[in-house]
């Protein structure tokens, strides 16, 4: 299996990450296959949605809507409400797989692979792009 | 790779489409190995779920509990809470994968593989069917 | 395609289970690939987590949270908020893939394999580990 690890410098905001350039850039030239997109974080998760229209905000918001961070959390270190990043990954997996086909992700006109990563206390993010021959 | 695309006619009503009969006769006689299920559009979601007894009106419901169609979504156009159809599929997933033995897909008895479309704006919708040996 | 069934005894209380060493261990000596984990179940969910410091109880509170066990659900048997265990799949999906590099899952140091089942009603539960070469 071809594997190759993304490094993202997240930095110390919470924030959403775009990774559809390397996805589309890491299975061209394959043919037809299943690329598996991995996250390998605990307080972190990945969506495929539409991004430069305001929805990555308005996940980040509905995440602190569903899941808020305050004291309710058994799980408790870090930043106040950090026990809600540590939940989310049950509801915005850090797994994905994305069809292609003659070296093209299958995505729609208005999807992007995006890295979701409310916890500001980690400023470096890795990803592993798989390759499985269809 | 095999992929085939499923047309479907969602119509102008929010709701959900079981196509387990459309992806169980996709595999049949197939041998073993996955079938990725994936939906190509940014406004809706696939699901796992038991059908005929409620669940499809419970989730539509509990989505508009979780996403709330009112003003305080970022990405405004179309219907009134149209932003919450864009932050959905980060937690109902456009992706899903099913372990396929001897052509016959490995879900349980109350399983059925259903689109989840809250979007009234998008009367069409297509879904990729593709196959991955194993 | 090699794929192997857990049974788990989950028994009558609403309950995480870490699956992590049976994934492992299944794959190990395999090479690379992916693992399909696949949970044949209509009221119960996977999910991949930090295990052992409190976040499988916040898990099951913000299950709880966000889909309330009252009498808002339409699919209405067994006990009181049971419909409520038939939404969550949709959003603690039952299918989950995770890649292999040399025989090793490609988990995180924090991550684990978790049964998220918060159907006190059903005392058994089965899980299939699929085997797809990469």
């Amino acid at each position: 299996m071809d594997t190759t690890t993304l490094s993202l410098h997240t930095g110390r905001l919470r924030k959403t990450v775009d990774i559809t350039s390397y996805a589309a850039e890491f299975v061209h030239g394959r043919g037809d296959g299943l690329l598996s997109v991995f996250l390998p974080h605990a307080t972190a998760g990945l969506a495929i949605m539409e991004t430069g229209a305001g929805s990555e905000a308005d996940l980040l918001d509905a995440v602190d809507d569903i899941l808020p961070r305050d004291d309710r959390w058994q799980h408790r270190h870090g930043s106040r409400g950090h026990g809600a990043d540590h939940v989310m990954p049950a509801f915005v997996s850090p797994s994905l797989t994305i069809p292609v086909e003659s070296g093209r992700l299958l995505l729609g006109t208005w999807q992007s692979i995006v890295l979701v990563d409310p916890n500001a206390d980690n400023p470096e993010r890795r990803i592993t792009l798989s390759w499985i021959p269809g």
